[in-house]
């Protein structure tokens, strides 16, 4: 009798982003005029940028024709895009890393699901609260989570509160934990740590030794200085850290997947016994087994996001992006609300009034405005009372519906 | 303390193809103007057709415009993709199925090593011997396997025999099994099941509730009437199968992987207490969370796959493979080799010569003719004493191995 993982059986229903599409269909089909504003996820429309739409095109016409077909070679451009990778984005912060550290795939967020597969079943994991709901899922599918309690949180998860109180900073746990999500610049809070407390995180991960998934995938959108934009900046770090980066969010190009992971060659883990291994090792391992390489398509266009036209549209972009985020921020200031991040990450953190619920307060926003934001609390319970609105769309669909909430327009 | 996961330690060193690929390195270091020929693998060098060519470039010039970027609309292309997929890969053989049992993917071999996660550990699982080795590592890693025997088994594996005495045709076992992998046309040994064959193994799992996942990745090279090409076709089928269908092998478009998977609204898998679970729901509840989408560029050239010029092409590119298939196995055979596949299978099975071992005969054939074929213990130890050759490779490489072969010429 074929038999399931009964770990599936204990998520929840609803996913955060198909519950809010559920929503929005009820609006929808209530009101089928409605315009409704996104400033929730957004940007998963596939959109090409100037460089990268070139040349992929032109990579497509250049491609060796033999008897009607059209042959490419991969193998050359994967070089490329490392080398280029490893210029651009640690050379340049004084972090030295060689190609065999690099490690290609689909996306960010798949990346830090499946990383967990190499890990025991047996660690304590840390994660922020609120926290990006991935690391959580992934967790429960592998069995690590434990039984899912009345207040939402997980009963073997550990969860470092980020609050109004410590203003959304996570301070080093009491506890010895095993592994530890950090996830800066934050998502969903849009929060950043500098190097002297980035630093605490490195000892303790050294002292207990802890292993750090460290999520940069929002580290372009740093624009203060002294903040680090790779974990490796800190010394140490190597030995305790991988590290998750994705082009997407710089790109536009969410739709056509590329990312990558920095796994050094002096990261380790442990057996039960204690015996030191190479996480290297075994991700490789994991990696030629259940990974067949990056779509040609996407690796084309992510070697040309490093071309010098590219990484220029891409810092256009990004402005593009925080012109938004900084719209958002001031238009829900001036009207009273609590706001934090939108400085060094395009997500805008908002608390919301009157202690109203975070979905009480989406659902205000959908039906009187038609705009579109994610509740706090599917982050996490921590997120309770809390909304998250992201600068991931157009300036003119931001304008209008930072116009609904200047002029009070209800829709 | 951050632990590994243990059981990926118990995973071979080389990987068959990390392995091919050294003996190969080898030998071009000690003779640099080797002129290799692949008929191993092969067909990963991401070759497009025409249709999907001129489409995919097409599609990227009328992609929307808007300031300076360019917009998509993935969700229409995806409806249209899977009404494809329903109507020429189903419907033409009497099969109903709903847009809402089809799961896009990247790769049929992910697909079937991910598909496994939501099973439970406790499954006894049933593989051909040979096999395709994703299954098993899947398993290994998902600590399903127990330990590796002195023989290159494992434990917990149960291997279904597919020999010369059985004509390499699986006999249904005599032990209750749980969940049990088929793939046909089977890679190695290109052999399939016709319909009475194919209805003992669907009642079997019936009266066992056991689960089989179907691979049909190379079900476009099916030249014979009476064989199925979808397990639907058998009836029952819908309650105790998944099948995995792959567009990679007929459109030379591995590169940019796009596959997909059969989930029934009815097949089922249980709890340790007997309760039937939705496997659908299940995996819904996977794809949802660790599952992007389709890249663009993927879900056009998918869509351009079904269109008429598409479905054409992509049977002369079967054509062309088979007509290399063929070419090898009337060489082999008259050179006295014993041979199975190659009629309804791009893959020639050969038997070794004097009981040679697999990696003896493929290092002679390496050496003597620079021809790179696949040992067949790399599949499992059931494939020692054979060797698979593919007709993915043009046909000029497959005329001059054979060439060689036929005037003995040694390189």
């Amino acid at each position: 009798m074929a038999l399931i993982n009964e770990d599936y059986l204990k998520l929840p229903d609803n996913y955060l982003f198909t519950e809010i599409a559920r929503k929005i269909n009820i609006l929808k089909a209530t009101r089928g005029n409605a315009k409704v504003i996104h400033l929730d996820a957004g940007d998963t429309s596939c959109i090409l940028r100037g460089e990268l739409y070139n040349t992929l095109k032109q990579s497509l016409e250049e491609s060796v024709e033999w008897e009607g077909s059209r042959e490419f070679n991969a193998e050359e451009h994967h070089k490329t895009l490392v080398t280029r990778i490893l210029k651009n984005e640690f050379e340049t912060r004084g972090v030295k890393l060689t190609p065999s550290e690099i490690f290609l795939s689909d996306s960010a967020k798949n990346a830090a699901e499946d990383f967990n597969d190499i890990l025991s079943t047996d660690n304590i994991i840390g994660i922020l609260d609120p926290s990006y709901p991935a690391y959580i899922y992934s967790n429960v599918m592998n069995g690590r989570a434990g039984e899912r309690m009345n207040d939402g949180r997980w009963s073997n998860l550990v969860y470092i509160p980020c609050n109004q109180e410590n203003g959304f900073k996570p301070q080093i746990p009491k506890e010895k934990l095993d592994v530890i999500y950090l996830n800066l610049p934050n998502n969903p809070m849009g929060i950043t740590m500098d190097s002297s407390e980035l630093k605490k995180w490195v000892k303790y991960a050294m002292d207990n030794q802890t292993l750090i998934i460290f999520d940069a995938a929002h580290v372009h959108y740093i624009t203060e200085e002294g903040v680090p934009h790779s974990i490796y900046e800190i010394k140490g770090a190597k030995k305790v850290a991988v590290e998750i980066r994705t082009l997407s969010k710089t790109t536009g190009y969410t739709g056509t997947n590329f990312s990558y992971t920095i796994i050094p060659n002096e990261v380790s883990a442990y057996t039960k016994m204690g015996e030191q291994v190479s996480i290297q090792k075994l991700w490789q391992r994991r990696h030629t087994s259940k990974y067949n390489g990056m779509p040609y398509n996407s690796l084309i266009a992510a070697e040309a996001a490093y071309s010098p036209q590219g990484l220029k549209e891409r810092q256009e972009l990004v402005n593009y992006y925080m012109t938004n985020a900084k719209l958002i921020k001031e238009t829900l200031t001036k009207h009273g609300y609590k706001v934090w991040g939108g400085t060094n990450s395009p997500y805008v953190w908002v608390k919301t009034p009157n202690g109203m619920s975070s979905w009480k307060f989406f659902e205000q926003m959908l039906y009187e405005y038609n705009i579109v934001c994610t509740p706090g609390v599917g982050f996490c319970p921590g997120g309770e009372g809390y909304v998250r609105f992201t600068g991931f769309a157009k300036h003119e669909q931001v304008k209008e519906a930072m116009n609904r909430i200047n002029n009070k327009i209800k829709m």
